[in-house]
């Protein structure tokens, strides 16, 4: 591993996407989205897609001056074509249409299709619940990875679910996760890594619990999390972030071999309820009486979007730690595209 | 354990919440939510409640003439003042206000405070989405029975969400679970049967891992389910079923000794995104898929919901197994409140 400084990955990465068609504001967008992913300690969503994503541009997959375009609008809803322009900015025109209607009508839902991936759910919900409102974000991702439960086979993306609400004084509240007990790039690290995993990560071909984190590729798959529970939730990501929207779903004979999201916002505007200004308060008190909680022997009560921010933190003044291969092919790419490295 | 047919319970449970100030229509409201919990297989929700929640009016914490009131109401939103009316009564005004506005305006949310226990969360959703909307339901349970992860001690409730669709012909879709592992009742079913529970459902008061069903009453907790993700998900519960509607929390000091729930609904209407008739089309083929993933050996792929109706289809032939002694006492109460018992 080496660390590169997050400015440094900002500029190049703008530059990247710029030469390969985005405008100016997207390319710093979509690059804010990535850094974000790697200060925040979710490396698997983080810059290394700066070459998934050429390489989907390249492949006319992602299509970088497509627009996203409101196939249905109401005051309260808005049924998105994306496009197959960048997922990113596709996913900000969900979060901000969203918001917008929240503020206005208390309440929104809003959808896209035809939507590559958007990366990191917990940077839209997090920008949501810091305009106000609460959000909660669906993203079916069509590709399959994760079985049903108690199903052989890979049936479902790793179907991710975030919620953020605003808070005053304290830290946001953000939970953002994968259905799956863990995502598919925490295999990656255990490959890179020379690691075994854990055996409720995932599955061999027979259905027994496995610690190769080669399981996937050798007809395994990833595991939902917390039993039917978990399993119940995907499905709903799958039934909101697909069906509703009109994406494809994993279990689709016909999809496409793209990596796609069906997302689905709703923002909920507190003045309905209690007001924003009790609820920030009261989600305050009670976020610092969860951290009052004694702790297990060894451990922390963490509210969720903590352990983000700590990395952040640290990130921002040490720098993002890379795989050297990763950082030699950004640094090939950006050649190659006769981007300034300076 | 003995067998009584539902419609014995329902008529016995019409008469004795009768006799106790409910009117004809809000009885017989309140005992088939009961009924239907014991007929789906959720024994922890069902007619023993005769007993607790007769004498919860009889303390004056249930006021059976109260009637729910709107404070603040718009197009797509509510909040309701639940007045301590019977929970379900309460829950109703929820659902049906969400259910209403969301036909109206696509989308909505209806929040209650002031609000008893208002029983199994899948009896609201899944009418919700036999109206054709897709129905959210979270219920703070102001009683802390459960750790926060990695947290010592009881925190908060069980916090149960539920999330059904509408489907054409197939089953409905009822997602209908505790945040916790299991609900509380699983263990008072554990001790009644003599038996250990597994070691994952609860803590001890060291915060080791225990087989004693008695736990909970021996200075121990249930432990949130998926390690972190279900508390995450917990924590929503608490921050959208109270904090936003001004019910009680789990932490909160100066909280009241009785089962409280605060609840938010969200309801969304397919209209607004692929439309109804394509979403229960393309909802039927998805589950349909579903069931068609080849399990695991010895294991079946359900749906939620399925188990439910099975148990329902079961029972309602066969009757609603009690354990005597709940059956004796709802007989006494009988008795003693001079209900016709024929």
């Amino acid at each position: 591993m080496i660390t590169v400084p997050s400015e440094k990955l900002r500029s190049i990465g703008e530059a990247i996407f710029k030469a390969k068609g985005l405008n100016k504001e997207k390319a710093e967008f979509l690059v804010d989205t990535l850094i974000e992913a790697n200060l925040t300690g979710h490396d698997s969503h983080g810059v290394h897609y700066y070459l998934g994503y050429t390489a989907s541009i390249e492949k006319g997959n992602i299509k970088p001056d497509a627009e996203p375009i409101v196939i249905n609008d109401t005051p309260t809803t808005a049924h998105i074509d994306g496009q197959w322009a960048q997922g990113q900015i596709i996913a900000r025109k969900v979060i901000e249409t969203a918001v917008e209607k929240a503020k206005e009508n208390m309440v929104s839902a809003v959808g896209a299709f035809n939507c590559n991936h958007i990366g990191r759910l917990g940077y839209y919900t997090d920008w949501a619940s810091k305009q106000g409102v609460i959000a909660i974000l669906f993203a079916n991702v069509g590709n399959p990875l994760v079985s049903v439960y108690n199903g052989m086979s890979k049936s479902f993306g790793t179907n991710p679910i975030s919620v953020s609400v605003p808070t005053g004084k304290t830290n946001p509240f953000l939970l953002d996760y994968a259905t799956s007990v863990v995502a598919a790039g925490k295999l990656s690290v255990a490959r890179a890594a020379h690691k075994k995993i854990p055996d409720h990560w995932a599955s061999d071909r027979e259905g027994n619990p496995t610690d190769d984190p080669w399981a996937l590729s050798k007809g395994g798959w990833l595991n939902p999390f917390g039993e039917y529970k978990g399993y119940g939730l995907q499905l709903v990501v799958e039934l909101l972030g697909a069906v509703l929207t009109g994406s494809q779903s994993g279990l689709d004979p016909n999809r496409i071999p793209i990596l796609t999201n069906g997302v689905l916002a709703i923002a909920l505007n507190p003045e309905a309820f209690v007001g924003l200004e009790k609820f920030t308060e009261e989600t305050d008190s009670l976020l610092g009486k969860v951290k009052q909680v004694a702790p297990l022997p060894g451990k922390r009560v963490l509210i969720p979007g903590e352990p983000e921010l700590e990395s952040k933190e640290k990130r921002l003044r040490e720098g993002i730690p890379l795989p050297e291969e990763t950082w030699t092919k950004i640094q090939e790419l950006a050649e190659r595209l006769a981007v300034d490295l300076s």
